[in-house]
């Protein structure tokens, strides 16, 4: 089949699954897909019906990760591989392209190699991750990390919001944790990975552009605070007695928010707060939210970090409160490899006429896979930027241009290696 | 037996049945015993035990209530009955004496009559109300209200955090509602109503005196607020692109506590807060909270509501969020029977040398029963005026007094009819 025709085929398909998958969440109402829910599983099995069509020798691993390896290199299956995915789950209430657009791109760009007939060096591979939001375990990255054999082994205590933990989940699915653990990582040195994602951001539709590069990704840290005061009866206690945590907690949320008013380049957010008892006639003795803070680079992300960390704890000092500040997470920027970036670029300026270069201000499993192999993205414009959101949307147009530009890029990296 | 023994050992019995109910909670790190819960049940169970004991003739009708009927009269059953008692659920994370021992004290008082073989004209009557804390369908006063034969027929249409309504569970309890609307009132305008009640304040502690009598009950309103902002990537929204609702609602939040902190009589607390969809890396799409105001007087209130709703309104249009404020609860202050409240006062005189006259901050269900028949309330000292928290507590002397004094009250009131 002519290339051209095979990517219209591919794009087409690719189309009908982003429909299918959309609905293939834990809600009616909105869409909700994480880590070993039902509609996980059901994905999964979408996912693996997909790449057994196209030929691939498929796995599904005990952590729920499903890829695909298409042997597309005269030299066996050990040849270096072309990785190209993303990640399956969602957040809560979220967006039906994130991740999803990535693993569907990386099944298409098989379909099509296979469907031209293109002769490679390297074996393909379709990789679906099974957990990059962490809804769950608040475990960022842990399907990419298990592939490229950076497990935690401190996740396996992690519990979910029913107490049970990620190793006794395990223990269920698999025959045993030690066997799970000593698997041989999938992704090595000598392969390379491509990861298609949204943009998440309004550079691209700003500069009327469907694709570009990212050639770096933010660094980003995240914390939970307490906020500690005394509960007591919302009817009989007189404001001078009361010992409230929530006051406090708004002029914290407030200063937070203040930083991320100040300067473009940063962002701060706090995306989940609650409030113990919660009860309309208690007052609340307890406040708990998130830090999420992120910046091009991790020394100006530590400047800021602990510019607000005086503030916090300036607010939580004028106030009778007890006050906790725990940094849960801490990723420094990633610079993505320039020769992977180079061909993605290419390969834009191909389908497009020009790329744009961006940084990324979220996460991706590449960030992980980049510790590995050689790794870069291609940003995909959504509207209005939105993301994290049901009203994401990418063009049928702009999916079919991603395609293009990643089975272009493929050719340029099997040639090039 | 002498009058004083019987109080004694009713005092020593109800000091065991409060270590019980204390440790009849759902939870087995908190006391949480709302109504149509297992642990409600549990407790019903026990109270109907106890009242059975004491030979009087036990009730448990389709809502939960329990009431027990001594016939101490020697007119019958249908002769004035003084009513004693309080509610036996509880909110979440309780202390172990707000309602419970008001009813406690209702059971222990008929032992102490039945035992010191006191001659009465009225009958005596064991309250234990149902539901006055309104935890699972936000119906303050549920129990009290249909033994008044005030029950708001709207409230069956009220749904739990599970979606069911109490009308539902209605029909899962009773053989048909009408029967449950139709019952004839067991409380009635020829009645009279002692409730005792912890203070929930430091009135009381501060004169160092074990009871007061409240005179009157403040007036109160909550409402509950939604704030409607734009949900977004953490990571990727810029701060002059975000429509984020958390700090618009906070600024109200602080607007709501300086209200509370600027008059000693006034009370504002938001005791209940939800952002959704609550996920560390997404920017919140809404906020809900519930705002609980009282007053002495309903005048003051009405002025004090008006004062706050354009404050918050002032907030709102100073952002870009949707704001929507909708009172969810209204009840005028409750002024008490002067003649039950001074035969309350004197029987405090008479047990302790001095009594207290106070306003209650709190609500409780003798605002729904004083509209029915002649009410007054007993307060209790409770340590540090701690309240709807763990660590409520009444000392087992002071108990011991409340059952003398209520006791006192009982032939007072018995006498004076």
């Amino acid at each position: 089949m002519e290339l051209d025709l095979a990517v219209d085929a591919a794009a087409e398909r690719m189309e009908e699954r982003l429909g299918l998958l959309k609905r293939t969440s834990e809600h009616k109402a909105w869409l909700q897909r994480t880590l070993f829910s039902a509609s996980a599983e059901t994905a999964a099995n979408h996912l693996r019906r997909w790449m057994k069509a196209t030929g691939m020798e498929v796995h599904y691993d005990a952590l729920t990760n499903v890829y695909g390896l298409a042997q597309t290199s005269p030299d066996g299956p050990d040849a270096p591989r072309i990785h190209i995915g993303s990640h399956y789950d969602t957040v809560i209430n979220a967006g039906a392209y994130d991740g999803t657009l990535g693993v569907l791109l990386g099944i298409a760009v098989v379909e099509v190699i296979r469907e031209a007939r293109l002769p490679l060096r390297h074996n393909l591979s379709a990789l679906a991750f099974c957990d990059e939001e962490g809804v769950r375990f608040q475990t960022t990255f842990l399907g990419s990390a298990y592939l490229c054999g950076r497990f935690d082994q401190s996740w396996l205590d992690k519990p979910d919001e029913f107490g049970k933990t990620l190793g006794e989940w395990l223990v269920d699915r698999a025959e045993s944790i030690d066997a799970v653990l000593q698997n041989e990582p999938y992704i090595r040195p000598s392969d390379c990975f491509l990861e298609a994602h949204i943009e998440q951001g309004p550079v691209l539709e700003a500069a009327d552009k469907a694709l570009g590069v990212f050639t770096e990704i933010a660094a980003q840290t995240r914390a939970e605070v307490e906020v500690i005061g005394r509960a007591g009866h919302a009817g009989t206690t007189p404001g001078s007695l009361r010992c409230d945590p929530l006051p406090v907690a708004c002029r914290m949320v407030q200063a937070i928010d203040a930083l991320c008013q100040s300067e473009e380049a940063v962002r701060a957010t706090v995306g989940r707060l609650e409030v113990s008892p919660n009860a309309s006639n208690v007052i609340p003795g307890k406040v708990r939210f998130t830090i999420d803070l992120r910046y091009p680079d991790a020394a100006g992300l530590r400047a800021r970090r602990d510019r607000l960390q005086t503030e916090l704890q300036r607010i939580a000092d004028g106030s009778k409160v007890e006050y906790r500040y725990r940094e849960a997470h801490w990723a420094d920027d990633a610079i993505l490899s320039p020769a992977i970036t180079d061909a993605l670029a290419e390969a834009c300026e191909c389908v497009q006429g020009e790329a744009l270069r961006i940084c990324s201000g979220a996460g991706h499993d590449s960030m992980m896979v980049a510790r590995v192999c050689p790794t870069s993205m291609l940003a995909v414009r959504c509207r209005e930027g939105l993301s994290h959101h049901p009203d994401e949307f990418v063009s049928e147009a702009d999916c079919r241009l991603a395609l293009k530009a990643l089975v272009d890029a493929v050719i340029r990296l099997d040639r090039g290696a």
